[in-house]
């Protein structure tokens, strides 16, 4: 793993670079399906899904029978630990809910802001190689409380057509409404658009690769929304003398066995620290099924000793990881300062699987430097703010003069005649 | 104006078309001038503010000196106007502040919220045929309210290489911090990519015509974040004949005086009303300055005969529309149902001018159907949330198995391995 001594400040931009991906071929390749899925529908969805998927599908949406086969071949211990995890993201999601929020602006100005649930909601749950049931806790639950009427979700099946069972049962408990056999660019496709099965939805969320992802940015051009941009998983962890090297390395490694081009790092104050868990980090290394994955991985990633904590801060802010840890003996400094970041686990016995699947936050969080501008998904992404407004005739007594003037200001005559006609009748 | 009785649900699709743009032309040359920006910095900014606003400019940035002249050329009825509308938009955002949210979803387990600030964003004010100060109040209160440290300001000069004095008042009055005479899209790109003079932001708002509206969606694509995607300016009516015919014509047209694109609907249950708007609207718009714009705009436009309240509200659902305006006996019924709107306007007495400007919600609402799953700009659009967890022995060991069998069962053997290493010390 790579150390980096005190850097320069000047080196920052260079030392928390990461990996990067190209899109422009991806591109041209999601506005080829596209068009396809436009016109041509399921079967354009199905010609793809026998090309990446390789399985020929009868029917793409997956049946109650399916379901309810997947439940029983579910372990009475993993259903429990689902259902733990379920609960606490359900407590922790539903205190998110705000009521109506009204102001008095002027006498007789009664202003109001109300959240509506979007009335359809895409999922997206990749295959490849691991099955992230958890993902669809971290958004079918938020969606079913805000109130989402349709959460369809779309996810690939294996080459004999099928889909993990973990997968449909935690989307059944979940309020899933509708489960498509539909992977990569076509799922993305296939919601934004709709076909003669798939409804058209006016969000779509989760993760994917990098086709998933391109397909996700291009969808917004077709009046879809999306969760966020995507890129690959990140993990910074800051740590002192008082942090425990083996847990810092297991945390550095648990997010580096994501994929090849996830990213660590590590700053601290403590050289020795740094020492001890890049000898950790070789060791546990050694016995991981997916240590090749873990090893390219490192391979991108940092081990950076820096003069303060005050610099670390400066630093980590520079960087906005999408899961920071930070283990210190001046904990409260980190978690006072920190501004940009996606989800932060404090303490020595709080590793990033906790919030990956139980602690009861969500683990859809912003990459790639988003957490400078983007919230991780909660409660409020299943939502949209109407406001409303309601003025008496003192109300517009009150404004209305104002609002003549600034309209004629602005050249808006039409603007100003809306309250000129009210005003005159109230004279 | 297209009356339009009775449609058929079947027709609805057709009935409520927006004007449409065409884009692919405007992108090659966004791409164009992006590329030379993030080359040539300040150089292509000024280069093309030379060819397109026809000015040749020595500085970029607006110094102190013209935004204290600025101030002398307004009048102190403006002035107060101005100040009247800042208090009521302060209030109403003011209001929207949250606080820290604390759960402990197991014992053991805290997790909590955070809001913080977006650091630096980029305001787009658009010149034209209209200086829409009246915007600034909208964007730079809630960015200052929000706590943003850098409110950057991008608006065209005239031909003179000047910028509206209105537009300099509402700006230093609002705390914007700098303010650029930048316009189109090399204002989208400055703040996208920076340059010698333009700092970089993380997010880009407000309001814009279509080169505006496409440079900022590729914006997205260069780890900017925007406000939201926009088009044409619409408003839909529902009223009936509790409603005075004057009035909704006067809002109908000052919605339409916006642009030769902006879409204005009324849909009523009474046709006597109808006649009465529509031949209200062929007197008012005679007097109208911008009649050339508002006649056009009305070409675009529909009055809508429907049966019954509840078709209304489902039509009314189906479009989403930016302004929607209730003057109905039986306004809570709108009120409740209403779904899909951006902003909500209730009774005789409240026309959509008065959210334009000075009642305290905000303009910069979702326009184009993006109401189904966007909300207008609030104080929350210029903060981010961040997720905090802190666990503790008790916690972990009250979780840490769950997460075991959740990991192993997604096959991700070193995020269990965190857990199992905890679980291990503390036996």
């Amino acid at each position: 793993m790579n150390k980096i001594l005190n850097p320069a400040r000047a080196d920052w931009p260079e030392i928390l670079k990461r990996p990067t991906q190209t899109v422009a071929d991806i591109e041209q390749t999601v506005n080829q399906i596209f068009d396809e899925i436009r016109i041509k529908g399921n079967a354009a969805v199905a010609k793809y899904t026998e090309l990446f998927d390789g399985t020929k599908l009868e029917d793409l949406k997956v049946s109650q029978t399916e379901v309810t086969e997947a439940e029983k071949q579910i372990s009475a211990e993993l259903k429990s630990a689902i259902k733990l995890a379920k609960a606490n993201i359900e407590k922790f999601h539903a205190a998110q809910k705000t009521s109506k929020l009204s102001v008095e602006t002027t006498n007789g100005v009664s202003c109001w802001q109300e959240k509506k649930a979007i009335q359809k909601v895409g999922l997206y749950i990749p295959g490849g190689t691991a099955p992230l049931f958890s993902s669809i806790l971290m958004l079918a639950i938020p969606a079913r409380l805000a109130g989402c009427e349709e959460i369809v979700l779309c996810t690939p099946p294996d080459k004999q057509g099928r889909i993990n069972p973990a997968i449909l049962y935690a989307a059944e408990l979940c309020g899933v409404t509708q489960i498509f056999k539909i992977g990569g660019i076509q799922a993305i496709g296939a919601m934004t658009f709709g076909t003669e099965d798939v409804p058209q939805v006016y969000k779509i969320f989760g993760p994917g690769n990098q086709f998933v992802t391109v397909a996700k940015q291009l969808a917004t051009k077709y009046q879809v929304a999306i969760d966020m941009p995507a890129g690959p998983s990140e993990l910074l962890v800051y740590a002192d003398d008082s942090a425990n090297a083996a847990y810092v390395a297991s945390d550095l490694l648990s997010q580096a066995e994501h994929g090849i081009d996830s990213q660590v790092i590590m700053v601290s104050t403590s050289e020795k620290l740094i020492d001890a868990v890049s000898d950790e980090i070789e060791n546990q290394l050694q016995e991981l099924p997916r240590k090749a994955i873990a090893d390219k991985a490192i391979e991108n990633s940092r081990l950076i000793l820096v003069n303060s904590e005050e610099e670390a801060l400066k630093l980590i802010n520079e960087y906005g990881p999408e899961h920071f840890i930070i283990c210190s003996e001046n904990e409260d400094y980190f978690v006072q300062g920190v501004i940009n970041a996606g989800s932060v686990f404090i303490g020595n016995y709080t590793p990033e699987s906790a919030g990956d699947y139980a602690s009861g936050t969500n683990h859809t969080l912003p990459t790639n430097g988003y957490a400078k501008q983007y919230s991780g998904v909660n409660l409020d992404s299943f939502m949209k703010t109407i406001t409303f407004q309601k003025i008496s005739e003192e109300g517009i007594r009150e404004i209305g003069p104002a609002i003549e003037l600034l309209a004629e200001a602005e050249g808006l005559q039409a603007h100003k005649n809306a309250v000129s006609l009210r005003l005159n009748d109230l004279r």
